[in-house]
C-alpha cells in the first residue's frame, strides 16, 4: 500500500492505540502507521490459540511501544486509552469452534471487554477516534448474496452473537456517548502474518503451511463461494475509517475481488505455489451446523463512501502470501 | 387464569425452575404452576434494585422450593437445573437506565450468565425444555407499527443489546444443541406484584405509587403509543410456550389489546382509580436519547400457533393492579 499524502498529514505524529497489534491485521495496520509517522502503542495478549505472534513486529519493534496485555484486565485499558487520537480495536477470539466449546471465554473478550474498552473511552478519553474490527459472521446464513450492511443479523454461532454485541456497543457509544466509531465488517483476509499454524483464524492458513509443507489440503464442501481482502487493503480500510469525518457512526463492508468456490480457491492456490496436491472431503458435522454457507460481500458502500478500492487480485495476494511463508514458515508454524 | 385441563395434565407433577421467580411475572407463573400442580423450584437474587420481593410469595411459600441466589454465580446453576423438566428463565436486569450506568452487570446477567445457565443445561440436563423472557427492546425504534417477530433488531440502549445477545443463545443451543428453547419478547407487563417502587421495571408502577399516595403522575411525552400485558395473560403464554411441541426453537411476540398513548393511559388510569392527577412534562435527555417511541407487538404468530389469546382488558387490568396495590402497597412502596 502506498503511504498516501492525504493520509501522512491525518496521521504522522498523532498517537495511535492497536489492541490486537501483534495479531495478523493489526500488526500490518501497526506497520503502515509507522511509515505515516503515527506514534504506534500495541496492546496484545500473545494467547497462543489466538493471532498474536512477536514475530509479526520485526523489522519495526524499536518504532513501537508494545504491552503484552490482555482486554479482559479491565483496569490496564484508563492507562491505555488516555492521550490516544485513534483506537484500532482489533483485538478478538476468533475461532467459531472455539466459540462453541468454550463459549464464555469468546464472551469476554468480543463481548464484556469491548465494553470495557468504550468505557475506559467514555471516562477517560471520550475524544478518542475508534474502529472497529467487526466479521462478516454476524449475519449468518446469507438470504442474498452479495450481502449488504443491510442485511438481517443472524449469527450462528457463539462468536457471531458476540461479535455483534461488540460491533452493536460501539455504535450504541458513538450515538449516544459521543465516543466517535466506525464499523468495519471484515470478510477472509489473507496475506502476511496471518496465522498459519491452524483453521482458528481462517481455513486459508493451514491451508499454506500444508502446501508449502507438501503436504495435500482438505477442502471442505468446495462449491461454497467466498471473497478475499488481501490484507494491506484491509490495513487501507482501518486508515480510510479512521481518517474522514463521514465514517463516524458508520457500518462498512470490507470486501475485495469477486467470489471464488473453494475448489477454484484450491486450484488456484496450487497454481500460484507451482504445485502441490488438495483432496475434497465432506464437511465435519460440528462444523456443519455452524456453517454459513455461501458467502461474499457486497462492499459498494465502503467503495462510494470512502474511495476505497482493492489494489491486489486474489492471485497476486496468493503469491505474496506463499512468498512471505516461504522465507518465514519457521516463525509460525 | 383458569387452569385448564390439558395444561394441569403437562405441568401436573412435573418439576420447574424459575430463574427471578420472586420477581413480579415470574412470581405470578411460580403461582400458576403451584395451581397446576407442579414441583416448583425458585431461584431469586433479591436484589432490591430489581424485581425480587419475599411478598410475591405471600400464600404460596411453603408450596415452592426457594433458593436466594444469584444467576451469576455460575457453580450453582448445575445443582438447580438437574432434574428439572422445564426451565422457565426470567431472571434479568430491567432497567435501561441502568444499563447505560453500569454496563457491565446488565451484561453480566442478561448475557454472561445466560451462557452459563444454558451451559449448565447442555452439560447436565440437555432434555430440558426453556422458555425464555425477552424484551420488546431489542427491535429499537419501530420501521413499522405493529413491530412482528421479523422485525429487525437494533437495539438503542445496552439493555437492549445484552438481552438480544441472551436470546440468540437460547435460539443457539436449541438449533445446534437440541436444548429445545422458546422465547418470549415481552412488552410492557402490567398486574399485582410489578415493581412499583421506581419506574426500573415499568413506568406504569410508579404510576400507580403516586396515585395511590396522592401524588400527580408526570407523563413523559404522552403522545407515544404502548400496548400492555396483563400478567395473568403473560403467564398463559410462558406456559403454552412451556407445553406446546410447536414452539421449540420459536420465537414469539407476546402482546395485548389495542396500544393507547400513554396521556390516555393516564387517563384510564385516574378513571379507574376514581380519582387523582397527572401532569405532561418534557422527555428528560438522558432518557430521550434511548427512548424507543412508539411501539405496540404485532403478536398474530402466538395467537395462531398456540391459541393464545388476551383475556383481560386494559381497564380491568388497572383496576385490579390498583385493588392488589391498594391493601398490598406497604410491602411494595
Amino acid at each position: 500500500m502506498s503511504a498516501s499524502p492525504s493520509l501522512r498529514k491525518v496521521f504522522a505524529k498523532k498517537r495511535a492505540l492497536i489492541t490486537g497489534g501483534m495479531g495478523f491485521i493489526g500488526s500490518n495496520l501497526a506497520r503502515a502507521l509507522v511509515r505515516l509517522g503515527a506514534e504506534v502503542t500495541i496492546v496484545d495478549s500473545l494467547i497462543p490459540e489466538y493471532g498474536g505472534n512477536l514475530r509479526n513486529l520485526a523489522g519495526i519493534d524499536r518504532d513501537v511501544c508494545v504491552n503484552i496485555s490482555d482486554v479482559r484486565d479491565r483496569h490496564s485499558l484508563p492507562v491505555f486509552v488516555r492521550g490516544q487520537h485513534f483506537l484500532f480495536n482489533l483485538a478478538g477470539q476468533t475461532s467459531h469452534m472455539d466459540s462453541m466449546t468454550d463459549p464464555e471465554t469468546d464472551l469476554e473478550i468480543n463481548a464484556r471487554s469491548q465494553l470495557s474498552i468504550l468505557e475506559a473511552c467514555r471516562n477517560h478519553n471520550p475524544g478518542i477516534r475508534i474502529v472497529f474490527a467487526s466479521t462478516r459472521q454476524i449475519y449468518g446464513k446469507p438470504d442474498y448474496l452479495p450481502v449488504d450492511e443491510n442485511h438481517p443479523l443472524r449469527p450462528v454461532d457463539v462468536n457471531g452473537i458476540n461479535k455483534l454485541a461488540g460491533e452493536s456497543y460501539h455504535l450504541l457509544y458513538d450515538h449516544v456517548h459521543g465516543i466517535r466509531s466506525t464499523v468495519l465488517r471484515l470478510t477472509n483476509t489473507i496475506g502476511p502474518r496471518m496465522r498459519v499454524r491452524d483453521a482458528r483464524q481462517t481455513f486459508l492458513g493451514i491451508w499454506i503451511k500444508n502446501l508449502l509443507e507438501k503436504k495435500p489440503i482438505e477442502v471442505w464442501g468446495g462449491a461454497q463461494l467466498r471473497d478475499f481482502t488481501y490484507v494491506d487493503d484491509a490495513v487501507e480500510a482501518f486508515l480510510l475509517a479512521a481518517a474522514r469525518p463521514e465514517a463516524v457512526g458508520e457500518v462498512f463492508n470490507v470486501g475485495g475481488g469477486p467470489p471464488v468456490s473453494l475448489g477454484a480457491l484450491a486450484e488456484l492456490l496450487v497454481s500460484a505455489n507451482g504445485g502441490g496436491k488438495f483432496v475434497v472431503k465432506n464437511f465435519p458435522a460440528d462444523r456443519k451446523k455452524i456453517d454459513i454457507g455461501g458467502f461474499y460481500a457486497d462492499d459498494r458502500k465502503l467503495r462510494s463512501a470512502l474511495g476505497w478500492g482493492p489494489r491486489t487480485s486474489l492471485r497476486v495476494a496468493l503469491e505474496k502470501t506463499l512468498a512471505f511463508y516461504r522465507k518465514e514458515l519457521p516463525h509460525y508454524a
